[in-house]
């Protein structure tokens, strides 16, 4: 079996690299993966990838594994894409969705990237294999090194959240926690490497998890018809799913798969305790620089140095989009506001983008008709320490006053 | 719009009682919902089904849901079906399947009975849903009523998981802390219902959350081609998903629509720290009692008066299976042993069918060919207090002796 991958090529400079070995970056820089587009093209069709069965390995032609039916799969079913009319009104748009990737395996997006990943690594002979890890990517990987039999060791602050140690540790990886943040955990992958013997599959130095990242955009298009919406938010840390989905429209546009002309403007959401490709953007700089005190509860935010600072901020630019700040001392309340006003589970990430987006509709940068997706990166369950608060106690039947009850609650 | 229901049924006696008003119980004992299958029969086939969007709402004709289209719905997709050759091996199957529960909203099986009861109350008229909870489902109540429009009331034991009480807090329900059982919750949810206003949504004292779980049945029946398998263990708390799935194989069975003659062997599989099912089908009762000190880490078995012990014990019984209980004191470690052999997130009251499975292939009760269904109810997530562990640390870059590590783990 083979992939349609053509190669790999250097995002800074173009330089051509070979797919049939491991690869991590060239001078210190992501690869973007390379196809033949126009065998594919001939190859298959949406009516095709409609008849399949819906996770995303039904765009298996756009990714880069060889042995789909090998891969290490859970299950990767396609996310709901949620109307969110409440959460719309509340933010004077009509037509509001979230697409919900809560719902993958280990509950993140991260999954997308890391079931590529993996599924690579294993086909071209890695046997151990480390990330540094804010939250979220040290479960997937440890869930589908798992799948895949191979070993995973994850690298983390101590302060992650208790959601993100647990799970990595109870899916088998061998975990360690660190005084500092994602970027010392990358040091120090990078510095036990030789010794360790470990394949250091961190955010964009491997060359595929852009590739599961990818698979967003494909269903985002796929889901609404192969026309694409007005406008994305997307909570950007590490920035891989902004430039995946990127990757995906420009490759759909290439095959003559998109209805309509235009492409959605990309808007990158961080935290203001973190934001250093609104940092960039707005200086009109292409790469980015570190802030001097990353803090934010949206952990995977907490991103000071993303090595594709350049990549995500070519595809803001090229859409006619914007990077954006949130509020830091709103995102608790944009979680549970956003959880309640639809019953979705909001992570503090997205909540950025919500927080974004009310001051983008303020400023009239987006319009109240236009199609508008946010992206949920991953389940609020994972975030206790963020949206934890103080429950009232009921006493033991007999002794409770429902009269004050209800006058404390009102009737119903 | 209406559905093929004809009305309901004491589960107990056979009284009739009529669908168009909320309903609960009928003299303290739960109603089942009867279809007009022959109707349906002649409606939809198998093959309708299978073209059909991969969510429950694809066996809309046998929902008691009268307008699918207006059911509040947080995309309810079908959950993966996993092969688990490892864990399998462990156990001495040669066929063993995880249906990982832990997929659908708020990542657990109690999405599927609440969004069912959700919708049906709303279209019947209630405002303001309550539930007592040991878990999960005061999440799924929370999100579902948030999605409605609908107020919902939370009652949990004070030492419920801290991710279950922040989940149905932040999803915008009113969360009570009662320092006591499920039962005593439930006590107070009776007491308060006139004051409060409150539609009591407890476990089968709503009729329609057996409908919403008797969809786990009907989707493994379509991913195994309509075929039954020959074994399934079944974590048993309230009971509701092994009511609801013998419910469904037996209106399956009516309509003509399953390969093969057999039926499944249902095991019921609770934890001796709280198992009143496998003391009654020990003891050959119908009725359970409730045992003395009720406690196990896996929250959602802590039920020590199922008030549905009798379809339980009917169903197990009907079937040629049994109840188990495993040993409280592996749950952790089988938890741990599913979610690294399988990269699946197990939780502990699933860890409690792989100790029972583990007994019942040793004493020959499951033969090692027998294809055999292990429902993962919910994410190992959820449950930190449960499955946490003291992690190693690493220092810094610069200051970690990589020979001595390498010593410690061996090399790749």
């Amino acid at each position: 079996m083979a992939s349609f991958v053509t190669g790999l090529e250097s995002a800074l400079d173009g330089t051509r690299l070979p797919h049939d070995r491991l690869q991590t970056v060239h001078e210190g820089r992501p690869l973007w993966v390379r196809y033949d587009l126009d065998a594919i093209r001939a190859a298959v069709a949406p009516a095709d990838v409609a008849r399949r069965a819906p996770t995303l390995w039904r765009y298996a032609e756009l990714l880069p594994v060889e042995d789909v039916a090998a891969a290490p799969t859970l299950g990767e079913t396609t996310t709901p894409l949620l109307p969110c009319p409440r959460l719309g009104e509340q933010l004077g748009l009509a037509r509001l969705w979230i697409k919900d990737e809560s719902r993958l395996p280990t509950g993140s997006f991260k999954a997308r990237g890391l079931v590529m990943a993996v599924a690579r690594a294993r086909e071209l002979g890695a046997r151990r294999l480390a990330i540094p890890t804010a939250g979220n990517a040290g479960g997937a990987l440890a869930a589908y090194a798992a799948r895949a039999g191979l070993e995973a060791w994850v690298l983390m602050p101590a302060d992650t959240p208790v959601v993100n140690r647990v799970e990595a540790a109870a899916l088998g990886a061998r975990v360690f926690l660190v005084d500092g943040l994602i970027s010392d955990c990358g040091r120090l992958v990078r510095e036990g490497a030789g010794a360790m013997g470990w394949f250091d599959v961190s955010t964009l130095k491997e060359p595929y998890r852009i590739e599961g990242k990818k698979t967003m955009g494909l269903e985002l298009a796929e889901q609404l018809g192969w026309e694409l919406p007005d406008v994305i938010l997307y909570p950007t840390g590490g920035g891989t799913g902004l430039i995946g989905m990127w990757k995906a429209f420009a490759e759909l546009r290439e095959l003559g798969w998109l209805r309509g002309e235009g492409l959605p403007r990309m808007v990158a959401c961080q935290s203001e305790g973190c934001a250093p490709v609104v940092d960039a953007f707005e200086a009109g700089a292409r790469f980015s620089e570190p802030p001097a005190d990353p803090h934010t509860v949206a952990s995977g935010l907490r991103v000071p140095t993303p090595l594709g600072d350049f990549m995500i901020l070519d595809a803001v630019r090229a859409s006619g989009g914007r990077a954006c700040a949130a509020r830091e001392d709103r995102l608790t309340a944009w979680t549970r506001r956003a959880c309640a006003a639809e019953g979705i589970s909001v992570c503090p990430e997205t909540a950025a983008c919500l927080d974004v987006l009310e001051r983008l509709v303020e400023e009239g940068a987006v319009g109240r008709d236009e199609r508008v997706v946010v992206f949920n990166t991953g389940a609020m369950q994972k975030y206790v320490e963020a949206v934890d608060v103080e429950l009232p106690r009921l006493p033991r039947a007999g002794a409770v006053d429902w009269e004050a009850l209800r006058a404390a609650y009102g009737a119903p």
